[in-house]
This record gives structure tokens, sequence and C-alpha cells, in this order.
């Protein structure tokens, strides 16, 4: 009946995603009769199919207990989607293979709604293999564009950081605007969804504050309206803060940063949104500008992590674990949030069916209508999340927590081709 | 015998430059027999060329207190330079037309080596005027490239936040690097002098730990180098972290991210090192890489403030106070580090004249042979100054300081015209 458990970290990691590894290792302590060990899978679904296990029991308590502080993906992340099942079975059948040489009874997939997709196959094909085992996918990305789930851990961290940077760049621009930089562009992650640039918008505490203008995937970008509302902004404030989504489009959906931008061999340069519009800046208004590209730093900055967002990622590590041994499976724990004026939350399970591949882009409601900012009703909704601070401790003046052993389990299978 | 004085932010600020101001305007408040009231130059030194003198007597204690915690510079700064006293007599002249109607006594100027020079003619040309001031720069800037002074104010807290973001950055890079990104660039400030990028070397634990590249300034590219340093890299460790001062120069000494790379409308692209960088990276190495411009927020990030800094950014201050009611004049009270193994410091005075216009930049000895690291040597004078944390207070999950009233004296002299 004692099942051991395999663990993986999927697509680009978060601040907060060791978080949720470390509650759930140390919540499947709690369950000795029903979890045997945890095996994170050695850079994701990967780790799983070559068959390279990670036995996190080798790792002190103080180790699992101190990936809270790490961010990135102390296991390793990959990106690497499984194909269909008609694709390449085969795929599907080796993960069988290893959790059955392994023991293994649990299957948790931390990552966003391709992870989710994988692991609902996963807990078709098992079934259909007679070895049926308890796939639970776990919500993790800073994109925050899963369905079902009011949030996503990982965002809530990126999204303070993005409104702490606004804010503090915005103090510093309105300081030098006076002989110096009139304009400050800081281009945020977000391919095909707005909420990282709309989370800026919490940097304000009073009407005129920064950022003047959220440019988001959602709106395509009109150059006459960008350029005017700049002129508008400088005028009556002496300086304009942008912040820019990386996937700002033209109105033929393409991307900005692609368009005309080439570098020194010809080539289309990729995420440089903000070069780009520094560049239209300079020639069209002639405003000096500075510009910033905050792209993993924003991901990965557990020194400013949300404890809210903390908070959350811990609990979908502990539901998940809570799910598993109550024999539920293709589920994900999703955040819920309460209906009262003061924000509250609880994890309850939805089906990955609705989940899977669905990508939830900002709802019309939270875009201003000129298309350059946010209502107050996406403010409502963001807000709770960047509440709380969660400093990890400090050595030698940066951040440090415990490095991992990283053993790995002896191999019982050939080695995988694929 | 009791006089005013005149206090005014120059240059690019810094995220502690308002501890000085604090401290400075604290201090003040120690000598009531000899300091009347402290007036802030509305955006520096045009403040008092424009005799718009925001009087801090009319803030309050809390808010006073509270500039300890907010980046930017709260009475705005200038990118203005007074020209030399051949050149335009007029504005010195003004100036201390300006001190005199306002009974200025005290000239207290926080900046860089521009500021020093600025200070240190000042200083001069009132006694030539008949009207002498004590004239005191105060060191700021994250550059760090102050002579005599053992280090800026300013610079330890960017310092941290590079040492921190490259940290946090590079564990995000480790943990995709088998399927995905192999190469993250981080590009940060300095122009001609690179302490900002030898300060990232403060992100190591372990030999291997990133950054494995650190362009310098001070250290001509070489391309052919740079490529098989990174290839060696990601072979050994499975991905390369960079770190390139925005400075990077080639053997003809010209700017890296002024060179080859070209906007849509053909103009070169400035302050993109980084990109250029990346874009070289794909197309000769064909290696996916991931690249961030820090820019501002390096230098206002209050949030990941060091302890030591703003311990150094008070002192100065302070000290500043101390120095103008002995009667010294044409001074600059530096850091001065003990000779013991435990770090320690105290503040001197030192004369203006040593350190107007010299620019300190890396000494060779900080530089490693290959030239894309820096030696042990830099690191023991680097690690003091990140070390200690100081986090603001947070509201609503961002920072948050007072709002200053800036209310401006009452003019008495006819609208100044340069």
């Amino acid at each position: 009946m004692k099942k051991n458990a395999f663990y993986a970290q999927s697509g680009g990691v978060t601040s907060v995603i060791n978080a949720t590894a470390s509650a759930l290792i140390l919540e499947s302590k709690k369950y000795k009769s029903k979890i045997g060990k945890v095996f994170a899978g050695k850079n994701g679904i990967l780790g799983a199919l070559r068959e390279e296990l990670i036995d996190t029991s080798k790792e002190s308590l103080s180790a699992i207990k101190s990936l809270r502080e790490k961010p990135g993906g102390a296991f390793g992340s990959c990106r690497f989607k499984l194909k269909s099942l008609n694709e390449n079975k085969k795929e599907y059948e080796r993960l069988v293979e290893v959790f059955k040489a392994h023991n293994i009874g649990y299957f948790f997939y931390n990552g966003g709604n391709d992870s989710a997709d994988t692991a609902f196959k996963v807990s078709e094909i098992s079934k259909e293999l007679g070895y049926p085992i308890n796939c639970i996918a776990i919500p993790k990305t800073v994109d925050n564009d899963l369905a079902v789930t009011d949030c996503c851990p990982g965002f809530g961290s990126a999204a303070k950081y993005i409104a702490t940077s606004t804010m503090e760049a915005s103090l510093d621009v309105a300081s030098m605007s006076e002989t110096s930089t009139k304009v400050f562009i800081l281009e945020v992650m977000g391919r095909h969804a707005g909420w990282m640039a709309a989370s800026s918008a919490l940097a304000r505490t009073e009407k005129n504050d920064a950022p003047h203008i959220i440019l988001l995937p959602e709106v395509a970008f009109n150059l006459n309206n960008f350029l005017s509302k700049i002129k508008k902004v400088v005028n009556q404030n002496g300086y304009c803060v942008i912040v820019a989504s990386e996937g700002v489009k033209n109105n033929k959906g393409k991307f900005l940063a692609e368009t005309d931008t080439k570098d020194a061999f010809g080539h289309a340069q990729l995420g440089g949104v903000a070069p780009y519009l520094s560049s239209i800046i300079n020639k069209k208004l002639k405003l000096k500008n500075h510009w910033a590209v905050s792209d993993y730093l924003q991901r990965s900055a557990r020194h400013i992590a949300s404890k809210t967002d903390l908070l959350h990622a811990e609990a979908v590590g502990i539901h998940a674990v809570k799910y598993a041994i109550k024999g539920m499976n293709g589920v994900m724990p999703v955040i819920v949030r309460g209906k009262g004026k003061k924000y509250s939350w609880k994890i309850e399970p939805a089906p990955l069916s609705k989940i899977a591949n669905v990508e939830k882009k900002l709802p019309k409601s939270f875009i201003s209508k000129d298309g350059f900012d946010v209502t107050s009703k996406a403010i409502k909704y963001l807000q709770p999340l960047i509440l709380g601070e969660a400093f990890p401790n400090f050595k030698d003046g940066i951040p440090t927590s415990e490095k991992l052993k990283l053993i790995e389990v002896t191999k019982k299978l050939p080695v995988w081709k694929n």
C-alpha cells in the first residue's frame, strides 16, 4: 500500500517554486504509512524519463526547510513537453515503467498549463496500462495565466518586484527629469498575458504616480496614441514612466520586439521591447530616456517575495499531498478567493481537464478605455497578492540558503532513448 | 553669526542619497546657535541659481527621518555643471548673490567629482567676492569612482543589488539550462569604471558559482577570447552567467553598445551591451540566452540597500555639518577604512583639490589575468561594503516613505537668466 512519490518542476521557474517543493516534501513526511520517499526529477520530467531521480530523503531537514528561501528550481526544471499519446505513446509508457520500477504511486507535477496537460495525460494512460497512479498538477507560473485558480504561485512575488522596482525607479527619474531623463521604460515578462505589466500599477500611492503608461499584450500597440500620451504626461508631470510587457504586439499581432529592430547581423532582436520603444522615443519625440529589462531578475527575486504568494506556494504543495493520499487523481490544488471585503483564500481541488492548455488573459474589465492602463477592478484583484514581506536570511551581504546534496537513486532500467 | 545652510543633490542619484540629506538636516538642528534653516536646492544647484529654495524646516520631523528610506533625490537633482570661472563667472556671482540674499553661510553639495569641483570653485570665488562661505562637498555615486575616499555612498547598495540579482538569476538559469537557456547576461552601470560589474563577484559562495565572466570597461573587449570562455564554461558547467558593464569598450576605445548595433532608424543604440552580446552569442555560438539590463533599478533599489552603505551615507551628512560649523571650507568628508582584519571605518576631511575631476578606476591588481574576472584582493575590498540589511517600511506591499511638502522660500531677487 505504501508508495513512493515523484515530484518534478516544469517550465520557467519562480522565486517560490522551491517553497512548494519544501512544503510538499515536509507534508509527505507526515504520512509515513502511505508515502515512502519523495523522489524529485532531475531537470523536471526528463528526470523521470531518464530515470534520474533525486532522493530527497538524503537531504537534511534543515536543507529541505531552507528551500523555502531559494529561488530557481532546486532540482532543475525543463522546457520539455510530452508529445500527445498518439504521437509518442512510448514516452508515457516509459514514465509508467520508471514509476513501476521505483514503486512510485504519486506523481506531482509543478508547472503551468502544459504541465497540467501532461499530468492529465499521465493519469489517463497509467490507468490504461494497468498501473494507476495519483497524478496531481501543482500550479506555478509568474505569468498568472492558469485557468480556474484565482492566481498562480510565483506571480505575486514577481508582481511585488515589479511594483517596487517601478516605484523606486520612478523616484529616480523624477529627480533627474528637470535636466536629464524624461522617460523611463521598464520591460517586464508576459508573452501573451499582461498580468505582470498590470501589476506595476500597484506602485502608485497617489493619482499622478508612475507608471503613467502600461503596455499590455492584450492591447494592439498604436504608435500615435502612444507618442501623444507620452507628450501629454511629460508636459503635465515633467517625466513619464512606461511599463511594457515583452509581448506587446502591433495591430497585425506581431511582437513589436520582432518587427523593425535588427541587430548587427540583420537578425530580429527578441525580448527587446524596451530598446525598441526607446529608439522610437528618441527619433519621434527627442526625449532623453532610459530603459531597463528585468527578464529573469523579476522571477527569481526571492529577496522581495510576497508573503502572501509564499504562503500560496506552500499551501498548494501541502494540499497536493493531502489530495494524493485521499486517492484523488487528475486534479490541481487551486487558490480560491474569499468573497468578503478582507482578502481571504483557501485551497480546493479542481479537475485538470478544465485547466490543461487554457490561457487566462487579462479580462477586458481590467483594462482601461484608452488601453494604456488598468482599471480599479484590476487593482482590487492584484493588491492582496503582493501583501507581506518574507525576507530570506542573508550571509555576507547576500541571501543564503543551504546547498542540496542531490543524490540520485540507483538506476534499475536500461538507458532511455527517445 | 548664525547662518542658513544650502544643500543640493547633484548628478545621478542613489538609493541612499536621501539618507545623507536626512542625517545632514537632523544634525544641523543640533547647532541652533550656528545654523538657522537648511534650504534644499530644487533640482540641485539649479535651485540656487533660480532661487528655488525648499525650506526643510517646514517639513515634519518624521518626514525628514523618513527620507532615510526613500530612493531617488527627494529635492530633485540635475545634470548641470557650472562652467569654469573664466567662461561664466556670472553663474558663480549669481550663486553668491542668492546666498547673500538668504543669509546662507554653508554650502553642502552632495555629488560626484564634478560636484566636488563646483564646491571647490564656489569656495574660491566666494572669498574673492568678499562673501566667504563654508563649502563642503559630500560624496555620492553608485560609480564608486571618487578619489581619496575608500568608497562612495550609494555604491555599496548598488553592489548589494547586483550581487543579489546575479545570485538569484543564476539559480534560475541553472535550473533551465538542461533544455533551454544556457547563457544569461546582466548589464550593469559603469561607463568608465568597473566597480559595479566587479561587485557581481560577491554573488559567489563556491568556486564555480556565477558570475562566470565579468566584462569591465577597464579591459578592452576581445571577441574570440570571450566566445572561447563562454564555450568552456557552458561545457564544464552547463550554463554561463555574464555580468557586463555598460561601458565595455573594444580595443579602439569605442563603446561596444555603440558599435555595430543599429536600431530600425539606423541610429546607434546606446546602453545596450547586453542585447549586443546576446546577438553575438546567438550568431556565433547558437546558444540560447537571456539578458537583463538593470539601469535605474540598480541605483534606486532602496529595498535591498546595504546597511553599511546606509551608515556611510548618514555619516558623511553628519560630518559635513560638523566640518562646516568648525569653519572648514573646500573639504569633503571621506570614508577611511581601518587597517585591522575586521572591517572598520571612520570619516575624515579631505581637500577638494585632490578629489575634483579625478576618476578612480579599478586598479590593475583588482583585475584577473585573463581580464574576465576580479581578484581576491578586489573581493576583499568589496565584501564589507554590502554587509547588513536595512529594509524600508512597507505599506500595501511596497516600500513606503512620507511625502515631503517641498515648500519654497519667497524669492527676493530678479529672475535668473543664464
